[in-house]
């Protein structure tokens, strides 16, 4: 395992590099009979694709997805759904300058000490452009979850270098930024065209929710599903903190309040996440996440080149400057490998019924991260 | 994969109930020829053990392993290595009244959900307790690492509730609350002091770091190092976040700030805590992570019985009152076996010598959390 | 994976040496409310254990299993189930003249190449004595496709050396030799006794039957239901070939004979011994193996020393004469292993329910392996 | 996992039926540096390419491979090799008769038991099409093991239906038939002549061998080398046996004639066929595999409807009289594909070089299959 299958039992397989002739994946285990064609997936990554707004990369991909097996009529076999998206806007000259020198905070260095090999390409394989394949194969596994269980997931941007963005509503969404918040729109405009000139980046704060999600999923004590949720989302290119529920906020909390309550009615708050003990409780997912900013700035900054020495670095190629405006569709996308996978998971030992009554209604969540659930 | 293996080659299979018989697991993957004995896994888990202060539960257990297997004449032989741990003070009975309620905040109901049969004994499977076993493989895995490349993984509480723990030195370290700064205990004491009589709890924050790993561990795009950690912090009981480097710091940083520079004597700053890209850059590796306040407490909480009535429920059993204290070494050793494994799955596919020329020094981290490494 | 776990979601991982303090495995992934206790494992390695005739090893190996974890109140709780034996009748120093030259035949050459150790003690974790876990596991896994799919698993020797051994009835099973022929077993004692007699030992094939098992499982195109079941036996102690069905006869048969036909009653034959395309089809599952002669017999042979020089080696401790009587449990045991991983994962990817209709009713074979299903 | 990936650390995920738009794999874990481009892939895949003579499925499909990704500047990167072949010459119309019936001894029935779902196009995913990727991903295995350790592997034809094959010599290899025997070609081609006019099929034996393995590779006790390769094998269509070295000759050898005694110059016999306890030995891999013939045959059969009435069916497509001519090159790659598995994962374990000494040199076999190493 070279690390590039997300998954044990509903998997992705991910192959191809930014400025290669394509990116693709083989996504295993999707069961059988779900109603699946081309155009379920190219939705959900036409929302990520790069070149919609001025304030994401302005490199043109189409990204249209081929299905090349798995479905037959209509409907996925149970065979594996290989998947391809041939890259078209290769500017590979734009790297050529940067291929002797290494730029702070990117992946080229570590990639070089690694393999020994450096494709210098717009990043190879540890570009961005790697997670379209997510998006294509998490779309499957959210038809799944909807169709079966009723399983919504959505998130937005909560925060944008220091503006924080407050959840106002669902029919507010703004699709260039992922906020649920239009009359924030012109502020985040405004800081970005700033930041565009200033020739620098930004970090962000993205948060995703996954409703509907029956109580009992995960595996304790290693693959609980916190834990795998904080691998896939941590394996999100830029990602730097990943938090479930209170998070971060649990450390100054007592018992009395973190834990979250019960009643015949459901739970009476959600700090948890609606994950304890690894597995679920029948309460929303909610999920945080820390962007870090872009390594590609047109500023010039210190490095050194393959020889070892000093060297000033400045990036002039296609870059986002705040990678978290075009994560949201991703984090999504992973949150549905992750859930998919854990719904065969525990298919597989529980089997397809819940074991014990009676089932708790979960409440919608309060507190931290409150919001209307995105199925209301 | 029922989720109770940790790892891809060097594994570690846990079994094992708070109140049952015996704890252990199977550390496979292990190098033949580590010198190895139980003297060595024992030191580490009388860090852990429980009953050592009044601030932790008063539970009295030895904690005394036995090597069952894969160990000849004081050396491993590369075969499974068995490990067993007989569980002595189990008082199984200070349960029984909270057999037919669910603790706010606990995994019992979520257990019994999912499996439809509930081991009500000191929280069975999803117990704290289950953390010795990882402690014990983990002592492995930092042998190992030290002997072959001079790693040190060291950790520390660097919050407790309220108050923040500066890190003053080493040689101020305090093993009752693993704090790096003597003249904050009598603070913490007091704190602790006043929380157990109130019968509630509270959460911490702890920070684990690496120093000496070489350049080039991790497994992008879905296994990176990083990714790997996330899911193993986040696989430890209570844990509800997880950073590395300037973790969520960054959502506010600029590129500017946040990438570190270059330089021919290494890298002049740390924001990304030691892993770029999923790879290992030779920096110190800075992971911190939050731990919610145990859910076990005296106080009364809303909750409801089997049937789904309501119920009040209040735990008398032995519980720390700050599963924080005792975290510490639990995180050690799970980064200890995250990097464990990265080195084989690193070595397997690279080979043994590092594939790429110059290779430059880590530095000492700075910023956001700055402390002498601990192998200074 | 250093390759002691077998399975991919019912898994067992073993650990332990012939002459270390214990052997023993981890079994997750087992469903939860199975009605489990000691005496159920007990009553299957009794069967295996070593002493219990003069045709095979005088090892007195009371083989006492103590369920370690994962059932409470006489039910699996679905967290993994930790089993362990200890080992009681080690003489090592039988082994000490071997310790310096190797055993043709024997494991002790590559494991000491391997591993550059070597625990010469009664073959290490290359003995036969590992085979007791894997009786053990594959006890709760008979138990569970038993109550779960009346699957009915059932194995017999049909060769011993030059003795073919007919089929005659289930009612005349003899437990010394594991053969379903009364009428045979004083031929093959009087063939033993000279074998020993000569200190040598002799090869054996052994069959294994699965009845009941539904149509379906498997997972083409690689880990299909024979694969595995090859990969299960050829890893077991001395087996050089496993063949499915008609196995080699298939080399010369003609498509018309080989296909088996089907009628609104079922098939009319089962050549392909109950998988075809790698996914059962409902029949019986039918599996012969090759089990070459024990490689530590008291004859003088050529070798080498651990200097590279000539020695004479010839083996003086207790060994079976001819391994394969034993081998049968074994051979069920992992059977049963491998069927209850498939029937998970068959689950998880398909659910519980067969998928279409109608079903055809399994056959009793008829052909090359034509017995009575031992559910008759 | 749905048992489409093959391999631990050196892994190939297949998807792509017979006649879909294209099948492919991913290649994962292969170490970078290594020199590839599609013409050495090509050079493998014309090999098993369907149409090539008379004696074979006169599908013309060219199997031409594109790489996808992993390879940059003519070497690879260590990143997935995402590998793709289109397919041209689908003739679905063919399998419009057949698509409401079952084939004897074909996968379409217990494919359509377990997926509900049924692509009767030339068999969909179990059709032998979906080969080519295997012998797409063992060419890169093929020449990294033969660079790296100079490992050769050449597999022939052993038996066809009742004509054994002596082994003559390599020089005399007939590329229509892949046997070392070109005095028996005149007999193989009025044989099949004769078959293909009946409208029946026939079964074969094939053999595969490796020469120049290091000793020490496997992982015991559950993915011994030999297990792999049995699990690798069986996973083939249509094998329906596999033996190692002596096979089922070992149920009637004495151990004084199977256990291949050892010289300073190395070993005496082959009986073991290189692999004992589960590790290579250093001496030639000797496998052995059982083909049944092609179940889609000219001849009326009787068989049943999707309704379950009776039925005769007859298929009328294009397919292999016999699928064991073209099944070596396939059984080539599978062996390929699993040494350089356990090459990386023993590297992994212990280390790049051998541990210990004196390494006897491996002896050409003699024996059951005793033909001159390929390497020489």
């Amino acid at each position: 395992m070279s690390g590039n299958t997300l998954g044990t039992l509903f998997t992705v397989t991910s192959f191809g590099e930014s400025h290669g002739p394509a990116i693709g994946c083989v996504v295993d285990g999707c069961p059988p009979g779900l109603a699946l064609c081309a155009a379920d997936i190219q939705a959900e990554l036409d929302l990520r694709k790069p070149g919609t707004s001025r304030h994401v990369t302005q490199r043109r991909e189409p990204d249209e997805v081929e299905i090349l097996s798995g479905v037959f009529e209509g409907r996925t076999t149970g065979t594996p759904i290989g998947l391809l998206i041939r890259n078209q806007d290769q500017r590979s000259k734009d790297y050529g300058n940067i291929a002797e020198t290494f730029r702070p905070g990117h992946a080229d260095y570590p990639y070089w000490q690694k393999y020994g090999i450096r494709d210098h390409r717009g990043g190879g394989r540890s570009s961005a452009r790697e997670t379209a394949v997510r998006v294509a194969a998490g779309a499957i596994a959210r038809k799944w979850l909807k169709e079966r269980y009723g399983i919504v997931i959505r998130g937005w941007m909560a925060q944008l270098g220091p503006i924080e963005i407050p959840f106002v509503s669902w029919d507010e969404f703004d699709r260039t930024f992922f906020v649920p918040n239009a009359g924030i729109v012109a502020q985040l405009e405004t800081y970005m065209d700033e930041l565009r000139k200033s020739g620098d980046s930004i970090g962000a704060r993205i948060n995703v929710m996954a409703s509907g999600v029956p109580v009992g999923w995960g595996e304790p004590v290693y693959d609980r599903l916190d834990a795998d949720i904080a691998h896939a989302m941590m394996g999100i290119n830029a990602v730097k903190g990943v938090e479930i529920g209170a998070g971060f906020a649990s450390v100054t909390q007592r018992g009395s309040e973190h834990g979250d309550e019960l009643s015949p009615d459901g739970f009476l708050s959600n700090h948890a996440g609606g994950v304890v003990g690894g597995i679920s409780t029948g309460q929303d997912i909610l999920v945080s996440m820390a962007i870090k900013p872009t390594s590609s700035i047109r500023l010039e900054r210190r490095s050194i080149d393959k020889a070892g020495a000093p060297a000033v670095v400045a990036t002039h190629g296609r870059h986002d400057p705040c990678v978290g405006i075009r994560a949201t569709p991703i984090a999504e996308a992973m949150l549905a490998i992750v859930l998919m996978d854990h719904a065969l998971r525990h298919r597989a030992q529980c089997g397809d019924v819940a074991t014990a009554t009676p089932q708790i209604a979960g409440l919608a969540p309060d507190g931290v991260q409150s919001v209307p659930s995105p199925r209301a």
